[in-house]
Formats: C-alpha cells, sequence, structure tokens
C-alpha cells in the first residue's frame, strides 16, 4: 500500500492505533510490478549436494520456486492486513552463488490493481527459501536465510522504488 | 525430518531426485521442540514510528505476532513436503533491539508427533517479520529481514540441535 | 481450551499480555465433544420460501449443513489461536422453528486430543447460519442470527459444562 | 448477490432448486459497501478480566478484530455460493457496552465488483465474536453472540439497505 | 492461459524450462466461459443406492455439486501456475446415466479477466466427482472416475474451442 | 471411511439422508494405506512436447508431482465429509506410456488414523493430472483424464482391498 509521499506514516493503522485493512477504493487500477530477493548461506557441501540431488532431473530447485510461486498467491491470507489482488504475473528464480556459498533468490510479481504488490514479492522468496531449507535440512540445520527485501516496485501514486543497496550485489 | 545421522542426505528426494514426502509412519511419536529467530532491521526514525504506533493500545507488534502463530499452522500448505501435524504450542515475541536497530522475533513450536516442527518455527518467525514490513513499508521500503535460522530442536532419533552462532546473539 | 479450574484466567495470554497458542502437550489425549447451537430468526415469508425452496429436492439446507460442517475443519485457520485438531465427527442439523419464525442450527463435533472442540462446535453453527442468510438474503435483509452459544461438553481436566439456559429451548 | 427487486427469490438455486453461484457477469461493476455487527453478552465479571487482560498492551481484542479482518478474506471459502471478490476496505471494531454487559463488534467492508459484500460483514462480525469466546471461554462458557444482523449497505442495482432496528441501538 | 495460435507451446515454462506463472497483464479483460464434464461409472446396485440415498431429501448429489463449486474457487491454490481470478459463475449438474452405469457432471464457469477459466471448470467436475466416490465408497471401491475433459470454451485471443468428441455423448 | 462390511450402506448420511462427518472415535487407529492412478491421454506430439519441455531441467513432471503432493493435504478442505487426518506418507510418480499415447500418474499415501486415505491417494492423482493438463493446454485442448481409481488400499477393519482391473495394466 503505497501511502502519500508527503505524509507518510503506518500503513494499516487507525486514528486510535487500531490495525484495519485500509481503504484502497479511491485509486486509481494501474498497473504495478515488485521485485525482491533474498539468499540463502549453507555450507559448501550442502550447496554441492543439492546440485547434484537437482541433477540431472532432481526437483530441488524446482520445488523451492513452486512453494514460492504458490506462496505468493497466499499473501492476503498470510498477511493480515494484505489485500486481496488478482496477480498477472509471478517468476520466482534461484541462482548459485557458489561466493556465498547458497542461493540467491529472485522474485518478480505483476498486477494491475489499486494496490501494489510488495507483499507478494517479498513472501515468495521468503517462501521459496524456506523449501530450501526444508529439503537440505537433514545435512545442515544451520543454513540461514538473509537479506529478504524489496529491489524495486513500479506503479502507484507513491512512485516508483529502487533500492540502492550495494552489499547485495550477487556474489561471485 | 530427521534422516539417519550415519547417512546424511537431501530430505524428501527418492533414489530418482523426485520429490516425495517421505515415509515417517516407522518413526516414534515423541514430543519435538523448535525454536526459530530472525531480525528486522530499519532505519531509526521507522523504529520510533512503530514503537509510537504500537503504544499504548497499537495493534503493530500484535498483528505481527498473531501472523507468526497462524502462518506456523499453514506451514504444512506452503512448504511443499512438509508433513501435516498437530501443533500443540505456538509462541512468537517481537523484542526491540534499539542497536540493529529494529526488532528480534523468535518462535517456539511444541508438537507430538514422527517428524520436527523445525519448518512451523522458522515458518513464524518469517510471517511475523513479513507482517512488520507490511505495517511499516510506508515509512521505509528498505528495511530488510536478517538471519532467519533455527536456534534449537529438541526430541527425534536425529537427536537435539542447538545453534552456535555468536552473531545471533540479540544487540542492545 | 480448558485451564485450571482453581485460577481460571483468560485463554492464550501469557504473563504480558501477548497473544498465544497455549502449550496442551502435557495435558491427556482424551474424547472429547462439544455440541453448540443459534437460530436464525426471519419473516414467516422468508421461511416460507426456504421451506418451499428446499423441497423436493433443493439444495438450502443441505448447503448450510454442509457449510457448518466444512467450517468446523477450517477453525483453527479462522480462530487464531486454536490448536489444529484432528476431528473425529461433526454434524450439523437444522430443525425449522415456526414459532420464532426461523430455524434452529445444532452441531455435535468429537475428537481425541489434549485440548477441546468448543470452537469447532460454535463455528459449525455461525457459518451454517450465515449461509442460510446468504442464500435467503434476497429476500430478506433484516434476518438475525442469535444466541449462538455452547450447549455442552465433555472431557478433558475442567470438567463437563451443560448450558442452564431455559430460554434456549427450541420454539415451537 | 442482489437480485432484481421486482422478483425477489432464495438466491443461489436454480429452476430445479439446485444450489448454482449465480452469473453476476451482466452486471455493472460498481463500489459496494456493507456494515454488520453482532454482540457479545458475558458475565461482568468476564468483561472485566478481558478489560484487564487488554490492557495496556494485551493482545485481546486486537486479537478479535485481526481474526475478523482475515474471516472477510477467507468469506468465499467459507459460503459455499459467495463470489470470491475484490475487497477494498476492511475495518473491524470492537466497543464496551457495560450495559449489555460485553462487546459490539462492527465491521465495514468496501469493494468494487458485481456483486455485494453483505457476506464478508457478517462473517467478520461473527469470526471476531468467536474469538473473543474463544480467549474468554476459560473464564465463562455461558458467553452468548447476540444479534448478528447486517446495519446497511450501498451500491447495486437492489438498491441501499438500513436497518430499522431500534433494539439493536448500543447500550449504555 | 491461451498462447498465441502461430507458436503453441507448453504453457507456464520459461526460456530454461523453469516453471512460472506467465505474464498476461497485456491480455484484455474479456468475458470467458468454460464448460467440462466427466463420468462416474459404477455397478447398478450402486447407482441404485445413490438414487435411494438422494431420495427425497438426502444430500449425495447436492454434496457433490457443492464440493465442485467451492472447488473451482480453490482452483489457484490447487493447480500451481494458475492465475487467481474473480470468477462471476459457478454451474455444476449431476446428471443419471443408467446406461453407463453412473452420473454424468458437467460444470461451467465464467469470468471477466485476462486469461481463461478452463482449470476452473475441469477443477469443479473433478472434485465432485471425486467427492461422490468419497459417499459411495463403503458401496463400492471400484468406482471410476472417467473422461474428463473441456467440452467449450469461448473467449479470449486464442478463440473459441469446442470438442468434437462423439464418443462422449451421454449415454441413455 | 470403511463401513462394516456385513452391511454396507451410502458413507456420511444419516438416517434422513442427511450428509455428516460420520464419527470415527470409536475405531482403532492402524497404519492405512492407498494407491490410486489415472491416466492422461493425449496427442503424440503433445507427449514429444511435455518429454521435450521436462528436459534436462524442465519443472513440468516436477510441477505435476507437487501439485499432487500438496492437494492430498488439502483433502479434507476439498470434499466436504472427509475426517482431517495426519499424513505420514505423500509418493506420486508419473511414468511416460508411449502407447496411450500419455502419462500414467501413481500415488501412495499412508497415515496412522481412525480412518483410511483412499480419498487422499485419489486427489492426488487427480490434481497431478490437472497440473499436467494445465501445462500443456495452450498445445492440446483435448486432453482426456481418464480412470482415476483406487489400485489398493490396507489397513482398518472392512478389510484390504486390490483392484481387479486388467485394462488398467499400464500401456507399452
Amino acid at each position: 500500500m503505497e501511502n502519500c509521499p508527503t505524509s507518510p506514516s503506518l500503513s494499516h493503522l487507525d486514528a486510535k492505533g487500531h490495525a484495519q485493512m485500509v481503504d484502497v477504493s479511491a485509486k486509481e487500477q494501474t498497473v504495478r510490478t515488485a521485485i525482491a530477493r533474498c539468499q540463502v548461506r549453507m555450507l559448501p557441501e550442502t550447496m554441492s549436494a543439492i546440485a547434484k540431488g537437482n541433477a540431472p532431473k532432481g526437483d530441488v530447485l524446482a520445488t523451492a520456486r513452486l512453494a514460492g510461486i504458490m506462496a505468493a498467491k497466499q499473501t492476503a491470507n498470510l498477511i493480515p492486513l494484505c489485500h486481496p489482488l488478482p496477480l498477472q504475473k509471478i517468476d520466482v528464480s534461484i541462482t548459485p552463488a557458489p561466493a556465498l556459498p547458497g542461493y540467491i533468490i529472485r522474485s518478480e510479481v505483476k498486477t494491475r490493481a489499486e494496490t501494489g504488490v510488495e507483499m507478494e514479492a517479498l513472501t515468495a522468496v521468503s517462501v521459496a527459501a524456506l523449501t530450501l531449507y526444508d529439503m537440505a535440512k537433514a545435512l545442515e540445520k544451520s543454513i540461514q536465510i538473509e537479506q529478504i527485501c524489496l529491489l524495486s516496485k513500479t506503479g502507484g501514486k507513491s512512485g516508483d522504488y529502487q533500492a540502492a543497496i550495494v552489499d547485495l550485489e550477487e556474489p561471485g
């Protein structure tokens, strides 16, 4: 939900501090996109096992990608004050990052609606990462999910957003 | 899912690398617990707004806690190969960490079942963190969710686990 | 959730007043039942239309019964701090009560678990009643759902409960 | 679903009396609102415990409000013949009513769609009330949920509706 | 999802063969319909028992119809790459087919959206058929669900479709 | 649900023909398995495209397998009178059957509960098949899902079941 940039405040709270799903009916339906990412850090041997388990037809990364896509569709059921929205595109990609070592997960979500899809994109990468953890946890319980953040958003009255985060650049 | 400690491998993959929800019917029903955590890093002014929005009766942290608790109950629907389990305790706490600045989120989940609740605990902190993001995103889109990890687990044949992660100690 | 009868207090709140799904792992798995009811009051002509619409094969009451049964299975997803439970019986009945005029809805739920099924029984009658409203609202928007309450529960350490409510006796 | 005012009949039944989700594709997308309410009657001492448990940061009423908001988003999954709709506003408020004694729950829901949101508003107050019951049931099992009804609706061809119910006026 | 008729290919796969929910934001919102069907083959005595169990007010066919309608609304949660859509009509009918012997199930779904509702119509008949199986399985475990297929679709750039399947004609 | 073999009747109907989720609380918790199958018939060129799209890392069959596994966990939410059960194993396999041409889908589900998992196994193959349809429908809308049936079940008082269906033997 984009608030007016001239008086930003906590979303979803009314004057008494009570949670509500705010009224977006006066906002315009426009195309809106959001891109989010996170990384999953693990031991080199865990990463090797996933790489091996995924080849040639193993389902490891496919399972995590699908979990992320399906979770994006559950966003309004998971995040209490999110508006239920039609979604017109969900893409989740998982890239090996040997320098971490681990994986970079990236999602892109698009809608045509009165409010944005930042939470859908963030939910997609989070659940894809949790699914990677689930599939590798017998090998390593110390896997960490790191730096879940919004990379960019477009559309909506509050304007576009582009993260300026150098240290999120994908390692090696 | 704990695998045999003598031959750890990727959970949930059969001999062909195909995903499956593995058979736990031969495992014993025992009490199992898992504790997970993450942190949400934000600008000092965002943290101030949340602190203010939460007082005296504001719903910010309560909303995030409840979202985490309810998400734990959705774990088997979100993580494709997780076993559906009865859950006997879910607790989510959110602690201000001015030195981050931001918040530390911690969950504790308990069951009596054939398999563990690590994913439920990790899902709870992840969704609680996403909910914090949702409520503060009008103020700051650069909020990051960091260091989602398992702190400990007990119960099950694979033995207990205790994270040995110094740098996760709660700041401030 | 039954609390210790010697110090009853609000369920689901910890010492700080924060919501949690309380630990029931130390409680015994026993058979537990709950019976709930409500009534739906409407104009005589609305009741006639339902009676007619339901005969001979109309789906009005069947739809409401099924909605109640299916909602009972969603209780832990609807009521934030309810424990997810296996359910071993759900029965919903709807009885015409011409003296209201309207219908009496009654549910009976059974489990074998560490905690009770009061909320499942109450959710069943509530959603069955809402479904009746939905099917008749083109005829009358002033339909009221009244007196949702627990009639009885059995099982559990807190003992059995029997409502002593004379004026809930079924009219007509 | 608004039916033609000149021939009102049971919604959702076809000519054979079979349930169906009726065709609304020829209806116009307009802004539609609905306001519903109910009350939760309890013993004075139960009301005191909730008031105490809710102060200063207790989660009792926040939990019930959120449960109501989230349930409104589940309406089409709970009420078999409801159309799935985008929702653009959901607000649930809970007001102490010492004269009951108990609480008045009120919801307001808004959409821009081909059909109305009466069921979403009614579902929100019902589940908020059930959640209050859940949180106080260790103290009192005789809590009653009463007078669930629609206060008003706007938008749609069937015209606006305003309940004319004097005795629903909020006590004391 | 209709693909360009000049280069048909697998839906939902990107250039690397990875699953994604494809971008439909550039497609036009138009009214789209889909009609699907299947048949449920059983022993004559099973069919008799259903006929008897359904009369005069038995809920067998009503339960299966409702299950199909409700499942259509879950399509985007069941089929990983389906777009979540508003639905404007869902109708499920079940017709006795003594010559099978068994039942013919037929669904019709309508939306106004950027993509079609074939999967919603197919999901509706499938789950209605599974529900018939569930209600009769104590009598006969060899019941078969057969010939689930799309009968027709309209709307969308890929054009209309009409099945040319003679042997699906309804027996007797 | 297994009924007493000496008086088989429609499951889930009470004496009035009303649907209910029958009481299984007196039944013994034992290990129960069910195996189901179906086949998906398509044009040879559609089958070739899937084979190609699936290699070397394409997600077609992985997506369908996962959809089947996740759907098995939704069975009690889809089939109105099914008991919610813990599930201890879900396996879905998809085998090319060039002689069809098409694919054979097979599921195996296991629980330890008071009632069986036939519906979970049947739901898994049905939704896996629907997902295959979804991924190939841009190529061919005449794909058919055929012969959904139970191959075997074990456990429970009603005894084991083994399908005696010669013509279901896997072609080619």
